[in-house]
């Protein structure tokens, strides 16, 4: 299988920083080859949340949404953020088109049951439509993911943007050869935290687990490394961690995870 | 040119309405050939600008667009409007795409220039990309698009919904038979602004005219109808603007724009 696919997520502190959000977009479009953004924003959400007066609950880093925080949300990754990447990667050259989950029904969710926690309009992947993304793909459009989709009966629904990359990658990889790129602030998964340059170039499952055992990884990067190993499990040919220059021509510092 | 497509136009106080907006959308996802929706939602803007302290000016109906006021306007458009309209019309079976004019670079507009007024991040369109709507309908996929144009450089601008809508139209009557329809709070173009069932049926270019020069067309309906000429001078067979039933199965009263 040689056609290859690049499933990208882009997320945590870059998304805030104009220059380092444009130093990853500019080497995302420069891909030459199938691919397919998606990104975060919790940050500005949690600031406009805070201008509104809207309170903010994360449980285990993931959002509690009320009504009003998917109205916040959806206004902040469906609009503000996905159309200001897309407007920058089409001044880039890259034909993006900015999407959400509900949009051509590209990806439908559950409501998560509320127990033991009510996370409210918090979806959990029901399936990944490849049908409307590849007619995209095939076309030259790259398709560009917020992470806010919809149950197929009008209510949209906070999904989690890690996951949903996972599952876009898994979905594509019964036609496309997937990588999956984690781009945040960090060079890849760090084994001491306040040591920028501890980059574990390698983790596989059972470094993992010991890792988790041992309290190295911190809990924010839990639920991508689930994501990483759930993914190559099921036919993601890669998973790299890394910062904005991860998809840079110079090859970067980053982390790779194996099975 | 037997290949029929509608272009609908829902804004005014139908946005704020759920009861209302749900009934167009009904009738909307029922119509069984090719289909466009474009949308507003300024006064969803407006109350988001007062709950964040954003100060909201209006020159002739049209928005003065400060940088807040572009983040404003691109969160409610193209974030909250636009995908609660695509998850309604797929829970009604229609294959809704929501979509703004950076997304695979569908409308590009130029920069309003500043004289006399500076209308600060507004636009006014350039280009209707038929290519990648056409690849939709073809697909039998229906774009939603919010008024948030691109100008090929990176920068989003603020566009009117009604004009859109009518450039949409004109280039769109290269290859189709379009129909136009303006859905707001009215029944139609009334003579009376008081008196709700003074509509006027039909309205062509010398009773218009007459209509403006003697002060009985409110403002924010000038707009409306420049656009609607501007439409049947340019190839679209069709221009009626009315209430959410506009497009029910049993004729609803509304005005019919004719040349």
């Amino acid at each position: 299988m040689d056609n290859k696919i690049l499933i990208a997520k882009v997320g945590g502190k870059i998304i805030d920083d104009k220059v380092k959000l444009t130093a990853f977009l500019k080497d995302f479009a420069a891909i030459d080859y199938p691919k397919i953004l998606i990104h975060g924003g919790g940050n500005i959400a949690t600031k406009l949340s805070e201008k509104m007066n809207i309170p903010t609950d994360l449980v285990d880093g993931r959002r509690i949404t009320s009504d009003e925080n998917l109205e916040v949300v959806t206004m902040v990754y469906a609009g503000l953020i996905n159309k200001k990447i897309s407007a920058q990667l089409q001044a880039f050259n890259c034909n993006a088109m900015g999407l959400s989950g509900c949009d051509a029904n590209c990806i439908t969710a559950f409501k998560r049951i509320a127990n033991p926690i009510d996370f409210g309009w918090v979806g959990d992947v029901e399936k990944i439509n490849t049908t409307s993304i590849q007619l995209l793909i095939e076309n030259k459009i790259t398709p560009v993911f917020s992470a806010i989709c919809h149950d197929r009966k009008g209510q949209l629904l906070n999904t989690n943007a890690d996951t949903i990359t996972a599952e876009i990658a898994i979905a594509m990889s019964e036609k496309y050869n997937s990588t999956v790129v984690y781009c945040f602030e960090k060079q890849g998964v760090l084994k001491n935290i306040n040591e920028e340059d501890s980059v574990l170039e390698n983790i596989d499952f059972v470094t993992y687990k010991a890792l988790k055992s041992d309290g190295i990884i911190n809990q924010g990067m839990l639920p991508k490394l689930e994501n990483s190993f759930h993914a190559l499990r099921n036919k993601v040919s890669q998973v790299k961690i890394g910062n904005q220059h991860i998809l840079g021509k110079v090859e970067n510092q980053h982390t790779t995870i194996t099975l």
